[in-house]
This record gives structure tokens, C-alpha cells and sequence, in this order.
């Protein structure tokens, strides 16, 4: 929750009890991962994989559906045939990129309280992204729609702990052509978060671009001097890079805006079977869409992105929260640090409801991305199916362990007065604390309120209703909503909305596939 | 499952499906810790949560119920109250304790296979203990029967990644002085993993040391060499040491067997409310216990426990798997490392039902166990409203998340076939690796199986029931029953049924309160 809700939501639902509540300020808005990295493999293995995706690079290249991408390849000294569009990328010209990429950059946000810094060491969350279906226990499972959309942004601004935005879930009820600009108003209107982005053609890219420029009252110089929103970019594994893709790579590093890089590996569908084997080609696809970026704007801002696991050998489906899933991650946050990048992370489940299966495939995949070192995870709550599904009541239950996460943030008190000597000895041995001075002056801020966890006993909790996290979680979410205030309206909202009314009456932009 | 025990059972539930299956083999005996444990705070701290724990035994000083340990206490050195029965023990006597104190032993069961290490490094894990009631989604929520029990240690026998046994409930329908023999008998008859005695009173405990030593064929001396089981004393807190209490940790010390010594301080209720507070309190009553046995025996195999956490101030009721319980359980693996003894996390949670909530605390209870550092994490599949009840069907669904920490045990090939540079040469841009050679070699062992997970769409997953992972692992559990073989018989089996008909006609062993 944010760092006033919390303690309101939580008396509201509680509204019948009499006992005080603990009033506890949080701040999550920020933080600093307090673990250190997990060296999965031994660096001189780091070093093997990069180099041997430098081999993938330099000796069997990439497929590059665009044009403009090849030749800006072509010009920044790879060797390209127009005939395969194979572009090999010499690892002279992979050195070069690496180093004007940007291993550190701030990310914007509508509100300076909810700026990123985007480097190894913080710890970022977004939700769910790009499932085509939705899911409560109130509408069942469906299409996305834009309403649906909506909510997702307005949860996102709701807790803290969701540091920037996402596209959760897809606007399925709205024209294909219009459907940004409903996406991008409603992050502007709703949220004083980092809005998101997709890379769909640069009819869409510069419509977003332009909406958030308004919106912001920036200059077109202000806008592409610092990044103001987010995008993924997806290579088609093994080694394609696809028109909407490239040119979103190039549409965003002209911009300045940041563009996070992630083949898709699934290891034994779109890439070798063996962990390592997935990650060499994650680290080539990934490195030659940085190149790309870089040869088109030195210094743009990139985040190196990962999302490899394995896959279901009989069904081929998509596996989250697996061992494989956890080595692949944190064994990825050693390639970006090798490489010196931010590094995003992917977590999610591939489960087929919002269950225990679930909580631990998400949770596992989260430690994983934490002990990897991750500066952004995404698919953090909500996600299942393997991402065909975003979950209202998902997005809830897995708060609580990012939450938990963001409290392991900041070292508990250990100064002398919390060490306790004193209430030791004032209570008498078999005795209690429950009184102790040192109680009485810390209780209602001395531990974490959860959000949906129950530790009611058993009798408690049967005659309020025997009900699961996952349907206490349906009500938490449509009182969040009930709730829900948007942050002050941002100053270029009018032109934002004349823009849109012009384009529209233009037909929007088409979507390049 | 065990090593050759899951391919089978996978086979039979899934026995109509024609796709061969992967046949991969795994080796969860014996587990080392692949992570760096994490220092929660700076090693100075450390040694004045030490310092403090030291006032609190020199200055406060324990009450300690039992005459026999007065005694011990005041022949080492200790100022006794007899009035009062107040213990002070001096920090010399606990710098000679800690001296004797063993940092390593190993733990023998009655197959040599399932001996354990217990040092710092090795991770070993039990089931959820000490429940008055079990429940599954068949009966329902019960007390425990002996039968219950059985199955649990049918179950904890059938998983390698449960390490030793656990008495997962009580088997209330034997009467008291008759259960240990019942309790230990059904260890020794159905698993050859390392049993546990309870410390009821000295009858109970020397009944439950002759049963092992007779069915091993030991003879006392070979008995009292090494540790043959285990068991847990918690303290009183604060500050008490009761009367079975102390009587166990001075038999298991001069039977030379394993006791894990753990307070269970509550902050804000048996202890300070602050997260170094109460593990400062449990520090010094840890520091007694272990005094107790090494002056009872010097060299005694003892394990420093830990069971820290904090309270609903609503109702006083424990919770687990929170920021507070992830931090203490990481301090107090500092404190373990401190003093250079093993240590014995705990994890479990505090949910009403086998939900997300209680999916999500058990695993955030074992991260915060594995990146502790611990030696032994007991609850860790199971337990849940706090100790209560051990469900059969969480049982299953936390094994998913042991089991994917015991492969991240081992790292992931990293040679140069494993970067798979060939198999990303054959594979065409855009085609896929399903049946590139590389593939081939590797598909049936490449990737972790899971024991409970359902990646199936959503389609498949409706026509085949639509069950949560919690209501598909009733079947799991009911299955691996079915299967069940016990191990080969100990050879004194007989001798223990000798022993048990002897003991129970002279009316079996009270219960010491």
C-alpha cells in the first residue's frame, strides 16, 4: 500500500474492532536489494558464456527483418547479406556499445517522488505485463478490456511496493489503432508512475512519446533528454530481431527512452536445452539489440533483460518458479553485471489458477530474481498461465511477498535500547511482555500489518467464512478500488486529450507486425 | 521422492499418456548450501547481541525447575538460588561450554545412506512437528491418530529431500505412557531416516534410546558414541528452564545424542518486541541450555535453535514467514555462526488453510532459513495455523519448493557442450530446437520434474478437473501411500516388540509435566 493507505484500508476493513491498530509508515518507494548477488557459476564461466555468444554474434549472426535496422548495422561495421538479412556483428562493435550504454541512468516519473534510479543494487517491481486475458473470482476468466486495464493501474498506484507501470492486461474492447492512446491517457491520469509503451511501429511509439511530452508539459528537447517511460523489447528466439522490434529499438534509443532487451529462451523450444546453452543465445540476442540501440543513439538507455527457463518436454508449455527458471535468472544477473547493465528480471507463474502452486512459483522466481541482483523484476504479481492470464485476486496475495521483501530492505533496530536489555529484566522469568514499557512504546509500529494474510485461529477464521487468501483477496481489491483516489491531474492533460481527439479523427496508427 | 522412487510413481498417475517420459535421477540425500549465508546486520552487532545475551545469564541469571540441573549449574560454577531457583552462569562457564561444544557431528541413522553431516554448510530439512491435529481434504481437520503419524513417516520416508523425521502429530488415540513406544517403533518399522524422541522425563526418553539401540543391534557403549536421534528442548521463555525440559537436555547429553536446544520467543509476548530483543532473550537461553549439556558431557551434540518470530498485537497470535521471522531467522544464523555451533531454523506459517498465504510463508520461512544458513530447518512442509495442524496435502506442496532448492544444490553444467554453440549453429533463425541433436541427448534428464505443479493450459486443465494444486495433491499424497514399501527390517526388531510387550506390562512410562 502506499505510505498513508495502508493504515486506512486496513481500519476500514476492520472497522467493527475496538483494539487500536498499529499506525506503521513504510517507505518501499525506493529500494536497495540488501543481498549480495548469488554467484551461480564461477566468473570464468561468465566470461565463457560471453564469449561464446560474441561467437554466435560474430560467426552465425542474427536474422534482422527491418531494412534500416541492417544498414545502421551495416554502417556501424557488421557484415550484413541482404539476401538472408544475417547481419554478424563483429565483437569490436559489441565492445563499442557496451560502452556507451549506460550503466546507471535515473527513470522518470510524472511525480519526482516516484523517479527510479535505474543500477545494480536497486530493487524495483512492476506487475504482471502483456497477458491478452484477465481473471477474479467476481468476472471470471476473459478477454482483457479496457476497464480491466484501468484497475490494474489503479492497484499499481496503490501500493508503493509497484514501483512503475505495466501493461497487465490487453485492452481487447478497443480498436487496435486507438488502443494506446486509451492505454497511455489512462497510466497519465491514473498514476504518477513511470507509464509503459509498446513498441508496436512508430506511428504508436511517437503517439506515446507525444502523450507523455504533453501530458508532462515537456519541451521536445526536456522529453528525449531524460527517459519518461519503459518498453520490452522481444527478439524473435533463435536470432531474429522483427520489424515492430527493431524498430522499437530504434524509435526508443532516438528518444532517449529506455527499452529493456529480452529474448524470450525458453530452453529446448527457442534455445538450447541446458541452462547455460539458452543463456548464450538470451546474451547474444540481447547484446546485439543493445548494439542496435547504441549505434542508433550512444548513451541510450538500455536495461539487459532476461526471461529464460525450460519448457514442459511433452507439452511444450512454458515453466515458471523451477529450478532451471532461478539458475537461468541468477546466473543471468552475472552476464549483466559482466556487461555492466541494469539488469531486468522476469518472474510470474505458469500456473492454471491463483493457488499454492501459484504463491510458490511466483515467490521462487522472485528470490531468484533478488539473489541474481535484479534492478527491475517484472510479472512480480499477478501473473499465471505463463502470462495468458493476469490475475486481480493474484496480483493481491503476491503483494505480500514483495512487501515482505521490501522490509528485508531496511536492517532491523539492533541499537542497545532494541536489544532490550532493561525489558529482560523487568519481566520476571515464565512472565510476559505483552505490558513491558519497551512493548507499550513500540507495538503499533513494530511489525509488518499484512495485506491479506490471515493468522486468525481456526474456530476465527471458519466463522468468518473458512475463506481462502485467494478469495479474502477479491475484497481486498475492490476496496482498494472502492477506495481509489488518482494523484493531482498532470498539467498537460487538456492537450493530451485534444491530441487524442485529432488523431483519432486522422484513424489512429496502425500496429506493425 | 526418492532417487528411483519418483519416474515409477510419475508413471502410474500418469500412466494413459504414450509420450515417453523424461528418466532423470536425483540426489537430495545429502544437500550443501549453495549460498553465501547473509549477514542481516554487521558482525559488531552480533557481538553485542552476544554481549548482551552474556548480562542477561551473569546479571538476570535463569529459573531452572529441576533440582538435579541447579546442582549441575551450581558445580560448574553458577550462583544458585535454591529459594528462588534463579541460575546466574557466569561467561567463563559458558566460554568452557561453547569449547566443548561439537561445530561438527555426524548424525547416524539406522541406514548409513541417510547419515547426515550436521555442520555449518549442509542444509537438512523436516516435516512440520509437534501438531495436536493433522487434516487433509478427505477426513478432514482431526487430532492426530497414529495412524496419521504413520503416514507422515510414510511420507517423510518416501522424499529425499526430507532428511530425518519429525514427529509430524500426535497420535492422541494411544495413551500417554504408551505412545512413545508406538511413536518410536512406527520410526524404526517404516523408515530408515534418523528418528525423534521426545524429552517427556527420563522413563520415556531412556525407553525411546533402548528401542533404537536394540533394533540397530548397538551395544550401549556403540549407543552412546555417536548420536542415534534426535530431539528438541524449548526453553520456557522467558527465562525458565521447567522441570522435562532440563531432564532431557541432561539425558540427551549423557546418552550423547542430539538435542537442539530452542527457545521459541514470541517478540512482544515472550520477548522483547523488537526483532534483536527477543534474540538476545533467546540467545541466553539457548547459551543455558547448551551449558546444561556440555557440563552434563562435555562434548554432548547440541544444535542451536532458533524459533523467533513476532505476534498479531490484536490477538497474540504467532505469525511466520514474515519480515520479522526472515530477519530473526537470518540474525540468528549469525549468532549460530558465532558461536561455531550448527543450527536449527524454523519455518512453517501461521495460515488457517493449505492456501497461497500459507504457500507463501512457508517459502519466504525457508529463504529466509537457506540464506540464514542453517543446518536444519525443521517445519518446513507441512505446518501450518502456527503449529496446529500438519496437513497432508501442504505436506505435498511444499515439498515443490524443497525440492527446487535442493537443484539449485547443484549448479548447472557450464562445458562447452552445455553452451551449446553447435546446437545454436544447427538451429536455423526462427526454427527451434525441439529436435536439434542437442536436444535429443538431453531432453529426459535436462529439466526438474515437478511433484505437484500442473502447467497445463487452461483448457486441459478445466477438463481434467479444474483442482488447485492444494486439491491435486490429495492424490499425491493418497498415491505415494498406496506405493508405500517400508525399508528392510533393522535386525532387533524383535528384540524392540520384546522390549515393548515388557515395558507396557509394567505399565509403560508417565509423562513428566
Amino acid at each position: 500500500m502506499t505510505d498513508t493507505g495502508q493504515e486506512t484500508r486496513r481500519r476500514r476493513r476492520r472497522g467493527a474492532e475496538t483494539v487500536e491498530k498499529p499506525q506503521r509508515s513504510t517507505d518501499y518507494r525506493v529500494l536497495k536489494n540488501p543481498f549480495t548477488p548469488h554467484e551461480a557459476l564461477p566468473p570464468e564461466r561468465i566470461a565463457g558464456m560471453h564469449e561464446t555468444a560474441l561467437r554466435v554474434l560474430e560467426e552465425l549472426g542474427m536474422r534482422v527483418l527491418l531494412p534500416d535496422a541492417r544498414r545502421r548495422y551495416r554502417e556501424a561495421g557488421a557484415i550484413v547479406d541482404e539476401d538472408t538479412m544475417m547481419v554478424r556483428i563483429g565483437r569490436d562493435i559489441v565492445t563499442e556499445a557496451l560502452a556507451t550504454a549506460p550503466s546507471a541512468f535515473r527513470l522518470r516519473a510524472p511525480s519526482p517522488r516516484r523517479d527510479l534510479p535505474m543500477e545494480t543494487g536497486t530493487l524495483t517491481f512492476k506487475a504482471g505485463a502483456g497477458s491478452p486475458n484477465c481473471a477474479d473470482l467476481v468476472e471470471g476468466r476473459r478477454p482483457g478490456r479496457l476497464k480491466d486495464f484501468e484497475n490494474f493501474i489503479r492497484l499499481s498506484q496503490s501500493f508503493d511496493v509497484i514501483h512503475a507501470l505495466a501493461p497487465c492486461v490487453e485492452a481487447q474492447d478497443v480498436p487496435i489503432q486507438s488502443r494506446h492512446y486509451a492505454m497511455t491517457r489512462a497510466q497519465l491520469a491514473l498514476s504518477d508512475k513511470t507509464p509503459f509503451v509498446y513498441a508496436r511501429g512508430t506511428a504508436q511509439v511517437l503517439d506515446g512519446f507525444e502523450m507523455i511530452r504533453l501530458a508532462k508539459g515537456l519541451s521536445e528537447e526536456e522529453f528525449r533528454a531524460e527517459p519518461h517511460c519503459t518498453t520490452v523489447i522481444n527478439t524473435n528466439s533463435p536470432r531474429v530481431i522483427d520489424i515492430p522490434m527493431a524498430q522499437g529499438i530504434i524509435d526508443f534509443a532516438e528518444a532517449g527512452q529506455m527499452a529493456t532487451i529480452t529474448p524470450f529462451c525458453l530452453a529446448g523450444a527457442m534455445a538450447p536445452i541446458t541452462v547455460t546453452g539458452a543463456l548464450v543465445l538470451q546474451h547474444a540476442e540481447a547484446l546485439a539489440g543493445i548494439v542496435l540501440a547504441q549505434i542508433t543513439r550512444p548513451g541510450a538507455p538500455v536495461v539487459y533483460g532476461s526471461f529464460s527457463s525450460g519448457v514442459d518436454m511433452r507439452s511444450g508449455s512454458p515453466s515458471f518458479g523451477t529450478p532451471e527458471h532461478v539458475q537461468s535468472a541468477m546466473i543471468a544477473g552475472q552476464l549483466a553485471r559482466y556487461i555492466d547493465l541494469p539488469w531486468r528480471a522476469g518472474g510470474g507463474s505458469a500456473a492454471p489458477c491463483a493457488d499454492a502452486q501459484a504463491a510458490n512459483e511466483t515467490q521462487m522466481a522472485l528470490w531468484g530474481s533478488v539473489m541474481g541482483g535484479c534492478t527491475l523484476l517484472i510479472h512480480a504479481a499477478g501473473w499465471m498461465e505463463g502470462g495468458l492470464v493476469t490475475s486481480f485476486e493474484k496480483f493481491i496475495t503476491d503483494l505480500e511477498p514483495l512487501q515482505t521483501i521490501a522490509e528485508l530492505c531496511t536492517p532491523p533496530a539492533s541499537d542497545d535500547a532494541a536489544l532490550g536489555f532493561d525489558a529482560i529484566a523487568e519481566v520476571q522469568p515464565g512472565g510476559h511482555f505483552f505490558s513491558a514499557a519497551h512493548t507499550m512504546e513500540r507495538y503499533r509500529t513494530a511489525f509488518y500489518e499484512p495485506l491479506v494474510a490471515d493468522w486468525s485461529n481456526h474456530g476465527q477464521w471458519m466463522a468468518s467464512g473458512g475463506l481462502t487468501a485467494t478469495e479474502r483477496a477479491t475484497s481486498v481489491w475492490q476496496q482498494v478500488l472502492a477506495d481509489f483516489t488518482p494523484p493531482p491531474p498532470l498539467p498537460g492533460m487538456d492537450a493530451v486529450d485534444a491530441f487524442i481527439e485529432r488523431r483519432e479523427k486522422e484513424g489512429g496508427a496502425q500496429v506493425v507486425d
